[in-house]
């Protein structure tokens, strides 16, 4: 059971996921939970480490906000304890939970789940704190925004628990954001391939490596309300949905910057040279465009990345211009992503054509676009988010029949 | 060097207390840094704890509240670095310093210096996270409150430290809290002895158990300002002090709470009974009073305890009332101790009489008495406290003549 930010955002929300918890270890089932820090601890402490340094040291940052979930998972087991339960905390480096020493981006290379098992016999409940390990030399790590999903399904797949749960403060998948799209329907099951580009795309529901994760370790994922008790969604394998939708959902991200090169000299390893010195800085580097420029010699380079990259690229770049030798770099924060997904379109044809045309209808205009299997995604200016998402599940025949509000969504 | 919380209080403190170690580190030592939580942050974190349940389980609490110092270590190894300085942070667990399983209160048994000693030889800074350790079991503990101090003690004597720099809030030690008693006069030198009824005595300086430890491996402990450069207070070995004063000064606390047992059976063994229950609870008892009632069969008995543990207490004593076979339980929160100290009090005899007829001239009730070699306290209404203090200072003659604030001080 993996409870997030906002289940656990106050003592009294705690409290709640602490009987949740109960209920589940009452009616026979050994329960590991893996706890998020109480939302809005991580941007606090994320604001330190700016205000301290701009340019921070990616490991003290690492130490600093571990302790967001190290909170949550002594206040978790303290309300199982105060309920005359057997539970206790473990932290990432306790168990341990041992990562790649990438700060601040971890990945999981292997978790020690011997004493957890044990632990479990022996009739406790185990609360682990999310988003956390330890690197190879013994310093603290942790695993991305939203990584307490990933240290979800690792357990999850380690322990080859039955379920993976996600509780969190939606009750399911829907086919885009309801607080966009008031008819927007929830999914009942939905494939690991499509979650994946809901999940990368900002649907901010699951972190994308915690999918590929339970795809690649077959772990049963189920997204759920943390307030309600309602069925959720169902993550699968994409053999296991009997009709694919042409289209599920209709994805929208905020969180990319657009950087673009000017007069890129265009030469074999220029390329290498630029997304060389950005992956040198672990910044992940999304869209890529390359426009041939008028005089046939140099080429414009455009690329997105996450929007907290965009002083650590900016230097990156800055300092690479020696090597690259571009004449102009621009930078743009104020974008979103829109992306139409889904498994159907590998045999439906004309789902990009679709899209185009209903942001051409409404005037929107496209500055960079992305596709892949199951995806098409296009860069706009981010003013144009709601109308570009609303139009897209119109065009899409996405909209519940009735308007009514999903449950759970405030109008 | 040691900072406390309000030393670290806010970002820009954090910063200001980077350029104290540079400064340091510029001038040629190798230096440990040993930083509590930011000021307010352990209050928070304890107040979590009492809201999901008033019985906390203490080795959870300890993992809430060891955050508070992780934070702090993580952002000052970031100032640190910030100005191209070597260093990291460094986690009770990391170093690790090793305590005992008495959560909450733990103490220290041995700490590993060897990679400390290895780091500041390379010319690193290291930066500890103070009042943290780990369990024989592996699990997080805290020193108790103020424990960061004796994680700076214990560190100094381990690494056989030249100096152990408390930095904090007042410029050194004063005859009394010069909140109280605006003519208060800073010591230029103050015995370990003084010093730890001093601190046992609520002046907040610094922990008791980090005085004792101090005294027991002649660490140099020198108590000065965050703030201002100024030389503050050398706490010495009471021979390396020529003119012992009668009365080095006044010190309060208004942290204790008074229990009385009632009509409790005269025989032996029942004192063992009230203190054993209340030890195996980890509750430190201080005064103790015992009055034969006017039967003979039986005494009523009065001790004060730490008001953070009087629910604990409470719980314990009614538990355990067939064993003792007290009639009636009272409690009152409402009390001051008030204490004079000084290490001339071997040779000067009146010392507590100066101090009974003072509070009898003042109309205070003195509720209880307790003596040692070089301190006199009394327990009075917590109301009285601010007069009963400026009274002593003066009795004393401890006032400054000319009636100047101390620097750094607030009218």
């Amino acid at each position: 059971m993996k409870f997030g930010g906002t289940s656990v955002a106050d003592l009294n929300k705690i409290k709640n996921v602490a009987l949740r918890v109960k209920r589940e270890a009452d009616s026979g089932h050994q329960v590991v939970a893996v706890v998020s820090a109480m939302s809005g601890t991580t941007d606090r402490l994320i604001n330190y480490c700016i205000e301290i340094s701009p340019l921070f040291d990616m490991r003290e940052y690492d130490v600093v906000l571990a302790t967001g979930e190290q909170v949550t998972a002594g206040l978790l087991s303290m309300a199982l304890l105060a309920f005359g339960l057997n539970a206790r905390s473990w932290q990432g480096w306790q168990l341990p939970i041992k990562t790649d020493a990438a700060h601040s981006k971890a990945r999981i290379d292997t978790i020690d789940c011997g004493p957890l098992i044990k632990y479990l016999c022996d009739g406790g409940i185990a609360v682990v704190a999310g988003f956390q390990g330890i690197s190879p030399n013994a310093r603290i790590t942790t695993l991305g925004r939203g990584g307490s999903d990933t240290s979800a399904v690792a357990l999850a797949a380690a322990l080859r628990a039955d379920r993976c749960d996600i509780y969190t403060d939606v009750d399911g998948i829907y086919t885009t954001d309801p607080r966009i799209v008031p008819q927007a329907r929830k999914l009942e099951k939905i494939s690991y391939e499509e979650m994946l580009e809901f999940a990368s795309m900002g649907a901010r529901v699951l972190q994308t490596r915690s999918v590929e994760l339970a795809m690649n370790n077959h772990v049963r994922l189920r997204v759920l309300s943390s307030f309600q008790d309602l069925p959720g969604t169902l993550v699968l394998h994409e053999d296991e949905i009997m009709e694919a939708q042409k289209v599920s959902g209709i994805a929208y991200s905020r969180d990319d910057a657009k950087i673009t090169l000017l007069r890129v000299p265009d030469r074999p390893g220029v390329a290498a040279a630029i997304f060389g010195s950005l992956s040198d800085q672990n910044v992940n580097v999304d869209m890529i465009v390359q426009n041939v420029s008028s005089d046939g010699t140099t080429t414009d380079i455009t690329f997105t990345i996450g929007k907290a990259d965009l002083t650590r690229a900016r230097d990156s770049l800055k300092r690479a211009r020696p090597l690259i030798g571009y004449s102009e770099i621009f930078e743009d924060a104020n974008v979103a992503k829109i992306s139409v997904v889904g498994v159907g379109m590998r045999s439906h044809p004309g789902v990009a054509n679709t899209m185009f045309r209903t942001l051409a209808d409404k005037a929107i205009n496209i500055q960079v676009i992305s596709t892949s299997e199951i995806k098409v995604s296009v860069l706009i200016s981010a003013e144009y988010t709601e109308l570009a998402v609303r139009a897209l599940h119109t065009a899409y025949e996405l909209d519940t029949s009735d308007g009514a509000l999903p449950a759970g969504t405030l109008p």
